[in-house]
């Protein structure tokens, strides 16, 4: 019997309770922190000497140089032929969906512009791509082809010139699946190491390893001590937390569909969570009897079973507004709104990293190849990030031509606020550009 | 006798004199830190009442509750009608010019966006406001109005609800113009505190202040801690270094304006930097003459020499072609083209904040009234970062609408990848979707 907290919105210790479900925060390991700070200092110090020793002593794998640990295009190619003709045509078929919504995506919003005002002055934004960008792919038991294509076709599409992909391959054990996703994708370059010492590389550069703008991908916790070491020095991605699922139903989809959509983010890791929203207390009960009777025959049961009872909910509301409401202020990082009417409820739905709208939508189908990005803002952070994206990729920067008439009438103003600032030569920066100054 | 650094690109030892002039790092103080911590832990925990006693210690100043420390709208009309008729036109004129060219940024990304493809699935992206932001602005010695209309401006016109201002007041001193621009900006609410216990109070929420998203706006070291503290659990903006300008020369701009235009980022604070680029040796000696000359007039001369000394440069370049390679490897904050043809080296101009192009666009009018932001990115973080704006005060959501055709191609090619990672919950998932399996 599984003990799957159940709540409801009209019990009196609702707050309580949902305020447990809520919480989760990201301890940071003092020890880790420590030891990351100084991998960072050596690597950048003493370069590849240092990133090849900590890649012989943590992932068992030495070398003669960090040139030997480069991947070739070649050897990329290599791995995407030895994969079945099935998951070729799966990858090749993902990457083609993820690759056309990012170009939208580039359309949409990833554009320079420009306009002149009355007096001639031009006002705009220039559009750039990153000149180089670093991926982090995790190596071990979390190793994703799918990751690989997350973040290296957006990159790809907003016209990064340069994508460097690390990957630690313990005991030199290389993961074909990624190998060919790096090959689908379009990366430029693939380095066989990884942990702390990899974002290092990345981060300061190397005699080998180029240095990088930005480093995006996810990592264990390392890796993310790692990239919060070098922000600033490099831009970085989002630091995930545990992956998050809540299905908002209005119970007209198939219960099994909806506990094996609950399952899919269960079966992540213990710490995932997976929440059932629905104002129908008939439908939550076909949802838990299909929750007890498909675990067992899932491979992860384990997993599953641990995560849905450490941290997920079947919560029953008052009405599908309710449902809403409670959605906002949990913020998921994924969302389904399993009802048939998904265009009813989504205007309801402030926060979320992606929106799964009806019954045929399952969260999976996005994870891998509807189109849109599977990296996500978790842990709440919806309420003011976004997914990854081509504009992850670019940056903007202003630009200005004020006219000669535009400084006669920009002029005075910049300088009746600079003096007011206490700022003398901001006011006559301004000045000197009025006629009959000079 | 101004000892400044003059640096030419064909001397044999420019490349590690360059390196010097770039060197800034950021040194993190320990105690701080430390400080930071135990005050965000404080009023986490005690709320109104830690935030109260703090503002007492370090403002010195006492009330009986923080709902004394708010001000009114009324409060801040009456600020507004108090300053010089000079001062509320040259602020409102301000304003309708930043959001005019935030206007045109809403229009040009932040719209919603979708399509259906062949098989009636409908991909997409939700832009939505945050619902709260707060705004930190310094209260002390740079104290400055034009960064309330910088910050409030953006988050207003990108459709942000409520917009709250902190500001402390050390003293009980209130800067007319800053409680002027909070009303000429909308500000919504308005509490005089400040410091890292007023970076608490708005990440955490207390019984007083709201809890709110993101949080952004300038500030001492202390708040700069405070914010890179609570990131994650709210959003920020960048955390700022010494503010720049490069200005690249032709040498056909009066030198005196030139002079000027590096003094108003000199002015700023003794670790601000003021950086020439220029082919002509001849145009050089005339702007290190003309900065010879009006330094002894300005009112912030020592801030401004020591800046200079300190950071600046003059670098004869090649080329102009050159100049602009050398403007990329800095990222400038602020990038001056000061030269008879902008247009010819803008296109060659690929990292910087904001780009002012032709002489007449002093960086003092961007500063203030020209339109785009003034909150740009320091330090070289152009290469990966972009200027404060409408985008920052908003998030994006990924819209996913399988159609059931949809589901039935995309299924195979999600449980293909999916079970190649090993995760059959997803791959069932998407299964079940597949016609025939229910």
């Amino acid at each position: 019997m599984l003990k799957l907290r159940q709540l409801n919105t009209a019990a009196a210790d609702f707050e309580a309770e949902f305020q447990r479900v809520l919480h989760w925060s990201a301890e940071t390991d003092a020890a880790i922190e420590t030891r990351v700070a100084e991998i960072l200092a050596d690597v950048r110090a003493r370069g590849d000497a240092a990133v090849l020793e900590y890649t012989a002593r943590f992932d068992r794998l030495s070398a003669d140089s960090l040139a030997a640990l480069e991947l070739s295009r070649e050897e990329l190619r290599a791995a995407f032929e030895a994969i079945t003709p099935a998951q070729r045509q799966a990858l090749e078929a993902a990457a083609a969906r993820v690759r056309s919504y990012h170009e939208r995506q580039l359309e949409a919003c990833g554009r320079s512009w420009s306009y002149r005002d009355e007096d001639g002055t031009l006002l705009g934004q220039k559009v750039t791509p990153l000149d180089r960008v670093g991926i982090y792919v995790p190596g071990g038991k979390a190793a994703y082809p799918s990751s690989v294509l997350m973040n290296a076709i957006p990159a790809q599409v907003a016209g990064v010139p340069e994508i460097i992909m690390v990957v630690p391959t313990p005991g030199g054990e290389k993961n074909p699946l990624v190998l060919a996703a790096a090959y689908v994708a379009g990366v430029h370059r693939t380095f066989t190491i990884g942990g702390a010492q990899a974002v290092a590389a990345l981060a300061y550069g190397t005699a080998t390893v180029p240095r990088v703008d930005k480093i995006t991908g996810p990592g264990n916790a390392y890796v993310a001590s790692a990239k919060k070491h070098v922000f600033g020095q490099v831009g970085i991605d989002m630091i995930a937390g545990p992956s998050e699922i809540l299905v908002l139903a209005d119970g007209s989809t198939p219960p099994d569909w909806v506990a094996m959509d609950l399952f899919s983010q269960a079966e992540h890791d213990e710490l995932a969570q997976s929440i059932l929203l629905c104002p129908d207390a008939g439908y939550i009960e076909q949802v838990r009897e299909a929750i007890e009777r498909l675990l067992p025959t899932m491979p992860r049961a384990a997993v599953i079973k641990a995560s849905l009872e450490g941290r997920g909910a079947l919560i029953q509301t008052r009405s599908m507004d309710e449902a809403c409401e409670i959605s906002n202020r949990i913020a998921p990082e994924h969302l389904e709104v399993s009802s048939k009417e998904p265009h009813r409820w989504e205007p309801l739905l402030r926060h979320a990293g992606a929106i799964f709208l009806g019954a045929y939508t399952s969260e999976s189908l996005g994870d891998y190849c509807a189109g849109p990005n599977h990296v996500l803002p978790t842990s709440g952070t919806a309420r003011f990030s976004s997914p990854l994206g081509v504009y992850d990729f670019q940056k903007r920067s202003s630009l200005i031509e004020v006219s000669e008439a535009g400084a006669q009438k920009l002029g005075p103003i910049a300088a009746e606020l600079a003096y007011g600032e206490g700022l003398q030569g901001h006011a006559l920066a301004a000045e000197y550009r009025l006629r009959g100054r000079v």
